[in-house]
C-alpha cells in the first residue's frame, strides 16, 4: 500500500500574508477572490511572494468496464480517438494549455485500444480498461497500488521540471459512473441525487445509467461484510485514469505544489484522495461548477467555493486549465501591486 | 448632440456559425458559456475565424462634486493619486493590462488636480470635477457633448491601431453615487434598493449616502416638468469618466468592436448607453458581477449573465481584465479545435 506524508502548512506565516495583501494599494478585501487564493498560495509555498511557474497539466486517459453497460451517450471508442487527437493539438485541452502556457502530458493510463506507437502518447498503461464493477472489483489491489503508483511518478516528474502547479485532466467514457458511486459512498448522499446526464445523456439514459449503478452498488455492498475501506471503495469503482490522478494529487500535496481540480470527475478524484489523507485539501483550487447534478453538493462536502461556473462539461481538464489566468492573477498581485507606502496614495478605510 | 450609427449584427450567419460550433470535436454544448461567446463575437464580426488582437483598455479618470456631501468612504484626492500611481505600473489595473497583453491608456477627463505634466497620462480634462448634483447639473449641456466626444476619440484611437476589443474601467471617488441614481432612473427601481457601500462604507456611512441621494433625486424630479430625457439625465448625475465611457461604447459598438463591460459603475454606463441606442447592447459582454447591492439587477435589466463573480471591488476595470481570457478561450475555440471530420472521432449524439 502507498503511503503519503502529507502536512498542513505552517499557519504562522498567515497574519504576516494578511497583513502585505491588507497594505496593497486597494480598499481592504477589493480583490475579493484573488486574495483568498493569494493566502492559500503563499501559505503552500511558505512566502510572501509566490511563483506558479512552468504549470503543468495531465491529460489522464482510461476506459471503463462498466461502459458496456450503455451508461454513456458516447461509445468506448472515442477514448482513444480522442487521445490521439489530442496529440495532434486539435482539441479543447490543447487550446486551453497553448493558451496559458501549460505543459501537456497526454497519458494512457488504460485505455481500450494499443497507443504505444503514437508519438505524443506516454504509455502507462496498466490494462486495456478496468473491469465492469457491475460484477467484480474495476482494478486489482496490485492494479491500484500501480496505478498509484503512476501518478506519483508523473508528478514527480511535473516537479522535476519546476512546475509548482499541477493541473489534471481526464478522457475516459463512462466516468461520471464511478464518480457518481464515490460521491454517494463518501458523502452520503443517496445514489439516485449522484448521477447526471454525463456527456449529454437523455431522461431515458438517465433512468438506465441509475439503474444499473444502484445494481452495481448494491452487489458492491451485499459482499462486504463491515464498512469497506476507503482504498477498496476507490478501487472497487475507479477508473485507472482517476486512480493515477489521485496518485498525483497527494504526491503534489506531499510536493507542496499548487493543485488545479476541475470538474465532477476530477472533484471525485480529490474527494477520494481527501478521504485518504484529510490534509491534501489545503493544496486544492477547485475551478469550475458544471451543470453535473450533484457537482455543487460534492464541493460543498469539500468546503470548496469554485472559481468559474460557466457550464463546461468537456472534460479533459478544460475548466481547470481555463480558470487559471485567475489564479495567476493573484499570484502577480503579490508580486506586482505597490503598497500603500511606496505608492504615496492616502491610505483607505 | 452626438448621434450614433449602431446596427444590431446581421444574423444571417448565426446558423453557419452554430453549424461550425456543433461540429467542434466536443459533445454538442460542452463548452458552455465559451460557445455563446464565441457565437456573440463572430456576429459582432460577421465571420467563423474571429480575432480580438490587440486589445485595449481605457482607464477614464474624473471626480465628482457629490464628493463633497460625504457620500464616499475615500476622501477625493485618493483619484488623482491613483492616476498617477497607475503610471508607475503598480495599480491592479496594470498587473491585468500587463497579464493580458491589453494597451493601456490613462486619461484624464475630469481630475480634480492638474495631471498636465504627469507623463503616461492622456490629458483631455473637460473640468477639475463635476459640479455637485445635490444643488445642480454635474455638466452643462456644452461639456456633455464635449465628454462624449472624448470618448469617441479615444475608441477611434484604439480602432485605427488594430484593436478590434475595447474595455473600460474607471477611476473616480464617488461614482457610485450617479452610478445608484441612473440605476434608479433607467430602470424603474427605488433609489435605496440601488445603494451600496461602493469602496468599504459601514453602516452609518451607507444610511447617509442614502440620504444624500434621495435628496438629490427629489430636487431634481422636482425640477423637470415632464419625464426628463434620457441625455438630461446622463449629463445632470454623470461624472466625465462615465460619460466619457459611454461615448467610447457607442463608437465601440458603431465600429463593430466587442465591448468588455466591468462592475457596477461600468455596468451603468452600458446600461445608460443602451438607454440612447437600444442595439449597442449587441456588442457588449458583461464581465462581472459583484457584491455591490443592485449590481445583480441591473445587469438582469440588461438580460446579462456576467462571467464572472468573484467578489471584485476595486474598479478600475480589473473585473473586464480578469475576464479577458475566457473570452480569449472563446475565440480561440472557433479558431483552433478541430472539427470531427479531420479529427476522426465517432460524432457524439
Amino acid at each position: 500500500m502507498k503511503t503519503f506524508n502529507i502536512q498542513a502548512p505552517d499557519e504562522a506565516l498567515r497574519p504576516v500574508i494578511q497583513d502585505k495583501i491588507d497594505n496593497l494599494n486597494k480598499p481592504k478585501g477589493s480583490l475579493g477572490r484573488l486574495e483568498t487564493l493569494a493566502m492559500q498560495v503563499c501559505l503552500i509555498q511558505q512566502t510572501l511572494s509566490p511563483s506558479i511557474t512552468h504549470p503543468c497539466h495531465l491529460l489522464l486517459g482510461g476506459d471503463h468496464g462498466i461502459e458496456r453497460e450503455g451508461v454513456s451517450v458516447s461509445p468506448r471508442e472515442v477514448t482513444w480517438q480522442q487521445m490521439v487527437n489530442f496529440t495532434k493539438g486539435g482539441g479543447g485541452v490543447n487550446m486551453f494549455c497553448r493558451q496559458h502556457g501549460f505543459h501537456l502530458r497526454i497519458v494512457d493510463v488504460g485505455v481500450d485500444h494499443d497507443l504505444s506507437q503514437v508519438p505524443g502518447i506516454m504509455n502507462c498503461k496498466i490494462a486495456p480498461g478496468t473491469r465492469n464493477f457491475l460484477h467484480e472489483a474495476a482494478m486489482t489491489e496490485d492494479e491500484y497500488t500501480r496505478t498509484l503508483t503512476v501518478g506519483i511518478d508523473l508528478a514527480d516528474a511535473c516537479a522535476s521540471e519546476g512546475s509548482r502547479l499541477l493541473c489534471l485532466g481526464e478522457m475516459g467514457i463512462a466516468n461520471t459512473s464511478p464518480s457518481s458511486i464515490w460521491m454517494s459512498l463518501f458523502c452520503h448522499i443517496p445514489l439516485s441525487e449522484c448521477i447526471g446526464a454525463g456527456a449529454g445523456l437523455n431522461h431515458q439514459g438517465i433512468s438506465h445509467k441509475q439503474q444499473v449503478l444502484t445494481q452495481a452498488l448494491d452487489r458492491f455492498l451485499s459482499t462486504v461484510n463491515r464498512q469497506p475501506s476507503i482504498d477498496y471503495i476507490i478501487r472497487y469503482f475507479g477508473g485507472f485514469e482517476m486512480v493515477a490522478a489521485i496518485g498525483a494529487m497527494l504526491r503534489a500535496a506531499e510536493r507542496q505544489m499548487v493543485i488545479l481540480v476541475d470538474g465532477f470527475i476530477m472533484t471525485a478524484c480529490a474527494l477520494a484522495a481527501c478521504q485518504l489523507y484529510p490534509e491534501a485539501r489545503h493544496y486544492m483550487i477547485f475551478t469550475h461548477c458544471g451543470d453535473e447534478s450533484g457537482h455543487r453538493r460534492m464541493l460543498d462536502s469539500l468546503h470548496a467555493e469554485p472559481l468559474l461556473s460557466l457550464g463546461l462539461r468537456l472534460g479533459e481538464g478544460t475548466g481547470a486549465l481555463c480558470a487559471f489566468p485567475i489564479v495567476d492573477s493573484a499570484v502577480r498581485m503579490m508580486n506586482e501591486m505597490n503598497n500603500f507606502d511606496n505608492a504615496h496614495i492616502t491610505k483607505y478605510f
